[in-house]
């Protein structure tokens, strides 16, 4: 039986979200430690998942290699894999990507919405590819086996970044734009290039990123994973849920706003909207990966093919990707 | 008779320095205190500067409004006003534009070669303008009265700063491309839209920006300003000498390479010559301010657009800019 991972979540943490992580059978997740926090805010919110690893070393630990999804799954419990979704954590020092991969981060994103040091997010008008910074980083991120995500990247820098980066990289969260054409949706020229290039895409889950919204359909969901499938091929495929489960509307406003703006920004919500919006009923929690499970058995994928898209393609990226290559690593 | 100013220096300040500034009777220099420093690094160049003022309250002291210009040349003393060449200073943070204006900044590079988080350097192969922060940040740089200089940014870029920001901008060290078409001298698009918009251009003595580097003569420079004084007005123009005196190799690696890049890069020198140029012989320190003051009448300048060009005109723009607008104030 191949590993259940989740590409993306960034929830309330809590005992219960730990529990329901084993309810759902979940080896690995991939957590959010970065939205804006600089380098010595980033290192607070390690020292807060210390914290969780220390009260709660029955449901899960820190996930550093492949080899922790193996371990996770003889153990009972979920590894969980930093990652950032915005080089704020590196501030304007190259040399902190190491610092971090060594403290355990795993992925990174190049932007997230807005213009950074490195690379152009999807919400500005203009977008330059990556930057002088952004090609030295990239570089390094792929020496020390940090896994370039472009999930929150205009189209532009995703091309390049892809283009530039000697190793895949990822879309940890978003779907294709042919199905929802949201902002942060994907291109098929973007998928394209990036599923060719032996990257991976992360199925979202979050309302905004859904053909529908909150009322999207489980069969709408997993139909357009078949179709992605016949498209890009099953192999580049996985889910990356965006779970933001019990999270107050103040942390979408830190995301949308961090520090960069006075006024209010409404992101992928509106004035009439602001907050976070309601998940799907068949997906709530980490308890309900199962129901996805279902759901992509209906539209005709083997049982094979359901564990390559639960988990089984994450499970060979990480191996692949989470530290120097082995000719480096001599 | 017209106050003497200096639009940028970055010298290895000493009390010899200090010495120099009274010889050569210059009133007020804008010095740089920051070119890739954090806000806490910032505030620690400040802290350093706190300490000449104290060593030496018979030489310089800190201007903060045009009226200090005043009492500068009152008590026989320069006024020295802070600026950031880069918004490093700021970080990813709106809001220590105010606080950095409280401390004293009184300029600010939208960008030091690279892109930042506001606007694109002109280094860089794209640029995109100024990003979402970058018109948040231009907006709150107006309100306060924090100049934006756009010295080594893009074009592109510098094009929409003068058109985004509701008062005049500034270039403070640059030159005209049409004289020496170095990458950071500007093109004459660019100083057209300046100067129309009531924006200054500080003329640079740093090599790299003079027609024939080192070599260049006294009169080539004046002849240079004789001719952007027919183009786009005298009362556009003063000096921003771009003085490095006595800084070892060591700071223009820092100020190159930052910490962006694990890679050397020679900026607007090469490999052959990493280090700074050897300035002219006519200007090696503020106490040849008079050299210049002396070159501009040979060209043909009154007594009066001497008066202008070395100080003048500053002394306006600083009374103009270094605060709210009167109606904001009220």
């Amino acid at each position: 039986m191949t590993p259940r991972i989740d590409g993306l979540q960034y929830a309330n943490w809590s005992e219960d979200i730990f529990r329901e992580m084993r309810a759902g059978a979940v080896d690995a997740v991939h957590v959010t430690i970065t939205y804006h926090e600089t380098f010595r805010e980033t290192v607070l919110n390690i020292e807060a998942w210390n914290r969780w690893f220390e009260r709660f070393p029955d449901l899960i630990f820190q996930g550093f290699t492949a080899d922790d999804i193996d371990l996770a799954r003889r153990t009972g419990r979920t590894a969980i894999f930093f990652g950032a979704q915005n080089p704020s954590c590196i501030e304007d020092d190259i040399g902190l990507v190491e610092v971090l991969h060594r403290l355990g981060l795993r992925f990174m994103q190049l932007t997230y919405n807005n213009q950074s040091l490195l690379a152009t997010g999807c919400y500005e008008a203009h977008d330059t590819g990556l930057t002088r910074m952004g090609r030295a980083v990239v570089a390094e991120m792929n020496r020390v086996g940090l896994v370039v995500d472009m999930s929150h990247s205009g189209d532009r820098s995703t091309l390049a970044a892809i283009e530039h980066s000697t190793r895949p990289i990822a879309i940890t969260h978003a779907n294709p734009a042919v199905w929802h054409p949201a902002l942060r949706n994907k291109s098929e020229d973007v998928l394209s290039a990036l599923t060719q290039s032996g990257g991976m895409l992360g199925f979202s889950l979050y309302p905004h990123h859904l053909a529908g919204g909150t009322e999207c359909s489980l069969q709408s969901f997993c139909e357009m994973i078949a179709r992605s499938a016949e498209a890009y091929g099953i192999d580049a495929l996985g889910i990356g849920s965006d779970l933001c489960q019990g999270q107050p509307d103040s942390v979408v406003d830190w995301m949308r706003t961090g520090r960069w703006t006075k006024g209010t920004d409404y992101g992928e919500g509106s004035a009439a909207a602001p907050g976070f919006p309601e998940m799907p009923a068949w997906f709530g929690s980490n308890a309900d990966f199962t129901n996805i499970a279902s759901g992509l058995r209906k539209v005709g994928f083997s049982d094979a093919d359901v564990g390559a898209l639960m988990g089984g393609n994450w499970a060979r990226f990480f191996a692949d990707s989470f530290g120097p290559l082995p000719e480096a690593a001599k």
